[in-house]
């Protein structure tokens, strides 16, 4: 009698297979000439372009096969302009200047030695992802851009569609003389590819997961390897007593309802006690007006009968949906005490023609942005001038808000001397 | 009857509360100005000072219920030119610039934001360490510069040593007006602590392990939350067949022997298979005079009868003793690959006076230090005029190299508006 196939074993020495690959890759992509990078992402756009019909084939079988809700539908569908944004996204990284071998710092010792602290890539770059194909292309590119080899694990949904997006990027690559091994795709749907990837700390230097808070979740409590994302994006804006009230009211609109389902929509407005009643109604009502839920704690109430009682909970919610907490607070401290007890360290904002106030919030609210006199909505990194992103990181180690090619290198010292030894 | 006590549900309820006083200390110590944490400083400094015999009474009951080898004896003891030198470590990191509230970098946008990036705390910081009281200072003095809480775990054999130390820090802490909560140790010498610890990643931020290979083993295994160290410092020098031999000779001797139980030691030394039997005799000569044991591959068997056989082993080992793997490479691309295939990532060196074979090594060697024409001893946060250092890092995120107060800030982005919504 044969012994059953141990697939875990044959998934296990696959997933090292790809994870030796990617190291060997990593080195060469490390030390590729920017123009080489460039026009491997110049020719994978090609590529894209290219292959529209293909990959909308792929993506139709994706969707036919696919057992998710509308909205997950939704995320997963391409067509002919997504395509398009997606070869242009390939194009606009290219287009970035390259983030290797900047000079950071430099410095020289009085013993004669010159230190330079220079930019180098960050190594394997493990992704986890959903539904959105394209991420695929976004991902690779970045991590492409800053030297890195990449290690795709698409959503399993969106298997078909990512693996013809990943073709049109490795024609990229091959005629552009680098390893299409430098951007793999983990070649199965098994979930257990993912808890594996979440412990190979040998051949991944950092995990990115890019989806739900579910995903994010899983990763952080799991991943042996170190993780840049960010779980909540529990942002506030709080208006000031000294805020300019136009300025407040369409602040707090826009960084609720511009978008409701992006990390950096506002998901609780502080109103400081100060403000009257009339400039607090003026803040909500045309929140209320575009039917945006409020909970409001009992002075909110009080101000507009639509308003609903927030429970406890809601303090601590990210709706990612058309709902808002509203409190009021005992001015710049009591906002910025309110932060620190809810927030989730990701975007906050003042609005307030008080320049002590703000400096004070801005100083206090321990969060990777903070804003004043502008929308929570500004949190992204091509509004930042990054060019582009692969997420926003709330942790407090190596890269802070929007992640774009910068943040996914790393540095080394580089050391000259004409013979020193240590006395 | 009575339940019996748990205490290991009493040691976790312990263990969060240090951490929930940690955090709350942190925000206060992450806004106090640098005037205050320079005076603490000063003031812990006068406490040692004025405490010394106090200090040598606790020493000496830890030295006496102490089950140690000599060596560790040695690390444990203290005397009055130890206590002196660890006051006047104080002042030094005193006497260092403020790494907070530095401005990054400055940038606008077209639609008129402006995006700074500014120094801000790490957080909380957990430090283990071992048998060396003065890292209780040292460690929470560099933590306390960069704006952090710390929350100490010496070793249990230096407890009431590393008690007494915290003793003085607190007297520093409270007369300039700092919670004393802002440097705290685990009270107890149970090693479940340590294993506690490891996994409070709500209460610390980042882990710096001080110790032993063993130490560092098991917190990088063990570790919940993200960590700084290194784990070997298996560095190499590359005797390039362009090198200045004279400047060879001395850089090998320094880099192997200078002290043999720091991290910058060589363990390994390459020599061009360029070089002439004489010039590589002249590099391994003086070593094998110095009572330096070296392993050799053949070719290097084949100079001298005192070089022993190298195993495949030896070129992995961190030796940190008298003892030197030696084998001969193809030029700088042989000793590359060698280091790509043995080296920790930590720091390595290259010996010549040929340019362009220098730039490669420096380019392609993927080590957090490396170094031309010096030797590897250098890698020390005080040579690189850090002023001090709370160890040396191998990770690829956040830290490299030696980790001094800079290293132990991380940073935010301030965005200032005038009411810019986003479209």
């Amino acid at each position: 009698m044969q012994p059953l196939r141990d697939s875990s074993a044959t998934l296990a020495a696959e997933m090292a297979s790809l994870g030796r690959a990617a190291r060997a890759a990593q080195a060469v992509v490390a030390e590729s000439p920017v123009e080489q990078r460039n026009s491997a992402l110049f020719r994978a756009s090609t590529a894209l372009r290219d292959g529209i019909s293909a990959l909308l084939e792929a993506n139709s079988t994706d969707l036919a096969a696919a057992r998710v809700t509308p909205a997950m539908a939704d995320r997963l569908r391409l067509d002919e302009s997504r395509i398009l944004a997606m070869a242009a996204g390939l194009e606009a990284i290219a287009a970035l200047p390259d983030p290797l071998g900047r000079v950071l710092a430099r410095w020289s010792r009085p013993n004669g030695l010159e230190i330079t602290r220079i930019s180098v890539p960050l190594g394997v770059i493990g992704v986890i992802y959903e539904a959105r194909p394209n991420v695929t292309a976004d991902a690779g590119a970045l991590c492409l851009k800053a030297g890195n080899a990449t290690i795709l694990r698409p959503g399993s949904e969106s298997f078909r569609s990512s693996s013809a997006i990943l073709s049109a990027i490795h024609q990229g690559l091959t005629s552009s003389g680098l390893p299409s091994t430098a951007i793999q795709m983990v070649p199965t749907r098994d979930r257990a590819a993912v808890g594996i990837m979440l412990a190979m700390d040998d051949a991944i230097d950092v995990i990115v997961p890019r989806g739900g808070k579910s995903l994010v979740a899983r990763v952080q409590a799991e991943a042996r390897v170190p993780v840049l994302a960010h779980l909540d994006g529990n942002c506030h804006v709080y208006v000031d007593g000294g805020a300019d009230l136009a300025m407040a009211v369409r602040i707090a609109f826009n960084a609720k309802l511009r978008r409701t389902g992006v990390c950096g929509a506002a998901e609780t407005l502080l109103l400081d006690r100060r403000l009257s009643a009339d400039a607090m109604r003026a803040v909500i009502g045309p929140l209320l007006g575009a039917a945006c839920e409020l909970r409001g704690d009992p002075a909110i109430r009080a101000l507009d009968a639509r308003v609903r009682p927030a429970a406890p909970a809601d303090w601590d919610i990210e709706y990612l949906d058309a709902i808002l907490a509203v409190g009021v607070v005992d001015g710049v401290e009591g906002a910025i005490a309110h932060i620190a007890r809810h927030g989730s360290h990701h975007t906050d904002a003042i609005v307030t023609e008080n320049a002590a106030a703000a400096e004070r919030f801005l100083a206090a609210v321990d969060s990777a942005i903070v804003l004043h006199n502008a929308s929570t909505q500004f949190a992204d990194g091509g509004e930042f001038g990054m060019g582009a992103e692969i997420g926003i990181a709330t942790g407090r180690l190596h890269a802070r808000g929007p992640v774009g090619v910068e943040q996914l290198t790393t540095f080394k010292y580089v050391v000259r001397g004409d013979g020193q030894v240590r006395p």
